[in-house]
């Protein structure tokens, strides 16, 4: 496996994921079908979130069936800043209105900052160095 | 976001994750907790598999607390593989006993092989075509 190529998140409220991710994360939008799923494309991997009630069954497309799948419940992701940018994206996100739910400092260095996102997903930014990645553009 | 750093999906039979994704996905284990998770890495990112019933509440830790998550149901990933590795890996899957769930081509070229860990987590193996992204090392 070269790398993850899709990272999945599931929100009922579509409309409120992308206005999240677009304004506080500054994320942008790659596609969206209304009901179904909105669409980020994120660095060298696309950023997806469905609504599961949508996608749990398969789906037909001219190419082929699309499996179903669906989870429910507060799923995890973990968006990569830059190291020195902790500072400013918790201004920003405080800024924005959003909670910090927790900063941890992790033993390798590096801190990460979590927060919800309005389907109640747990976000986190953290530099590459809180798992003694190197930092990567 | 300059990438994802951590992508999750969720198992109640940690060991179960982990023969299959070492063995049929070739990944390579970073840390284990037997009960709570196994990690991976992949490329420059993390690939997280955790247990819901043990994640769900928050963990406290040194450096600070780690908030809880644990979605159930079928998540979904996809694996980024090189363009001209697809009929290998069809090859290696089968050969694996991992009955391919279903094959998709996509209108911007390439294809995705869909098949279901033992969780029956969706996962698919396509290359970054399928996006119109660029294939990077």
């Amino acid at each position: 496996m070269l790398s993850i190529l899709e990272t999945c998140l599931y929100a009922e409220d579509l409309e409120a994921a992308e206005e999240f991710y677009t304004r506080v994360l500054e994320l942008e939008v790659f596609a969206r079908e209304p009901g179904r799923h909105v669409f980020f494309r994120c660095g060298s991997g696309m950023f997806l979130i469905f609504n599961s009630a949508a996608t749990q069954n398969p789906a037909s497309s001219a190419g082929g069936v699309v499996p179903g799948h669906g989870a429910r419940g507060p799923g995890h992701v973990c968006f990569r800043i830059a190291a020195g940018e902790t500072d400013r994206w918790r201004e920003k996100l405080l800024a924005a209105g959003v909670a910090i739910e927790s900063e941890v400092h992790w033993p390798r260095g590096g801190t990460s900052l979590y927060f919800r996102d309005p389907a109640g997903n747990c976000v986190e930014l953290a530099p590459a160095s809180i798992w003694g990645l190197k930092e990567t553009p």
